[in-house]
């Protein structure tokens, strides 16, 4: 692959396209948007310098080209990478756009957080086999993961191909192997989500605590292993099984007491009003750059 | 607080003995185990060199010195960790033990997981309003988070000195506002814990893609901010306030979707299982000594 096609130039298709840039893929990019250009550009100047941070020099950049039409930027690409808006309707459509147009081997990978690859393929009349979700974390230049999700009714050949694709530039590729909401990633994140909101919201804890409580503890850890690997270190000399057998039961304890919050307009207030606290008069925009810089040392310190 | 008592050298009170010394307090253990001081040289070996690696070389080292009783480790001591075995019938008569023998102002601080203050504090009948938690993440030398657990019977000027103590010796401190069934942090655990037991219970993915779509995804941004103050980022210019009215929507379906899985037999052997396959041969020490070099780099880089 050689080629790459990215439908949708917001957030998302503008990272995709830094990162193919820089990886030396030339990336034909359509986005009906007129700020679309400045905003490619704008992404990719701060996720070079991102890169270069992290990775040094790029080999031979590729070459970006906006087109005009969804059939002028899907035509000769090896891959299509679609990201536009998220709506169900709106994916369907661009889906069939792209799969009208573009060579029918082509294999079509959707950037969606929130759709089932069988939904996306109902746009794909040509050839449903071919679409796919590859689902980034934001921002997909910085982040490793890319879930690879196919319906029952993808082609192997084609979750391979794709899989390889984004193996082949650095990413950490997962395979789902059943469709589910939120497929593997942001169910996780939901899952401690929603008990940091009901901390909150029973009083237990503070918004700053409760997000101390992740960077400072667990969250460390989960940056260097996994849940289950953890625990496999965590039984001593039985290892998983030692864990499970001896420290499952305190964990059925703690799941059976996990809270169940709903966002009601209170709860928002308390999320709300504890951010700002924990902000502590630093703008969003203070704030993202913070994050990023130490996403950029703990990505460097990884190598 | 000069001197320091730790009653309790299993791997939590040799690794505290091993980070105070190293801060430069004196620290009487008491252990009754033969093997106690033989554990403490081996723990305060390899934490030493874990900390002079992310910190360089200590001031002045602290004295150990290991006791013959309780009532000797505590005499004379300004503070009391008590890190004795979990059971609660244990932990209750060491601190009778504890609070009998050391002076009536002297705070006692547990690093129980498992138990409540307010528990505790029956052990204690001479001043019970000085026994709190202080809860550590493994291995305490090297995880920053303290989790501080007064009961509604603690004396806040405890709560407060406690704090201070451990914010002073450069750990991150929380203040958890009520008892809770595993404190803060150990409930976010679960959370995502039970997530991941469900996803591979359910086949949606194995033991390993769970893991690393942790490690490759929001377990890194999870070293680097909290969950509350993510989702204030991810809310764009409307910040926390603009994600849960726009996504707050899609985190409720979310959660109403995510799983209650049981450990069974069954979903035991998958977990088990598939933390062999994921590590393709490595040992429980090769692993250890993999998530303590990945540590000591993180906690290098966050400086």
């Amino acid at each position: 692959m050689a080629t790459i096609a990215v439908v949708g130039a917001g957030l998302i298709g503008a990272s995709w396209t830094a990162l193919l840039t820089w990886k030396g893929y030339d990336v034909a990019v359509y986005d009906p948007s007129p700020t679309a250009s400045g905003r490619l550009d704008a992404v990719t100047a701060k996720a070079w310098s991102a890169l270069r941070q992290i990775e040094g020099a790029p080999a031979t950049p590729g070459a970006r080209r906006l087109c005009a039409t969804v059939a002028e930027a899907v035509d000769g690409a090896d891959l299509v990478i679609e990201a536009g808006p998220e709506a169900l309707e709106a994916k369907q459509a661009l889906i069939a756009e792209i799969d009208a147009a573009c060579a029918e081997e082509v294999p079509i990978a959707s950037s969606t957080t929130a759709h089932k690859p069988s939904d996306l393929q109902k746009g794909a009349r040509r050839n449903p086999a071919r679409v796919i979700v590859a689902h980034p974390f934001n921002p997909p230049h910085l982040i490793p993961l890319v879930e690879i999700v196919p319906s029952p009714a993808t082609a192997p050949d084609v979750t391979d191909r794709v899989r390889a694709f984004f193996d082949g530039i650095g990413k950490t590729t997962i395979l789902v192997k059943r469709e589910a909401t939120g497929h593997i990633a942001n169910r996780l994140a939901a899952a401690l989500y929603r008990e940091a909101v009901h901390l909150v919201a029973e009083g237990i804890a503070s918004v700053e605590d409760v997000d101390k409580a992740v960077t400072a503890g667990p969250g460390l850890r989960w940056s260097v292993m996994g849940p289950h690997m953890l625990y496999h270190l965590g039984g001593g000399a039985g290892g998983y099984r030692g864990y499970l057998d001896h420290l499952g039961p305190a964990q059925e304890r703690r799941w059976a007491d996990l809270g169940a919050p709903s966002l009601t307009p209170e709860v928002k207030d308390a999320l709300v009003d504890g951010v700002r606290a924990e902000a502590d008069g630093r703008t969003l925009s203070e704030l993202e750059n913070e994050r990023d810089a130490a996403l950029i040392a703990l990505l460097k310190a990884r190598g």
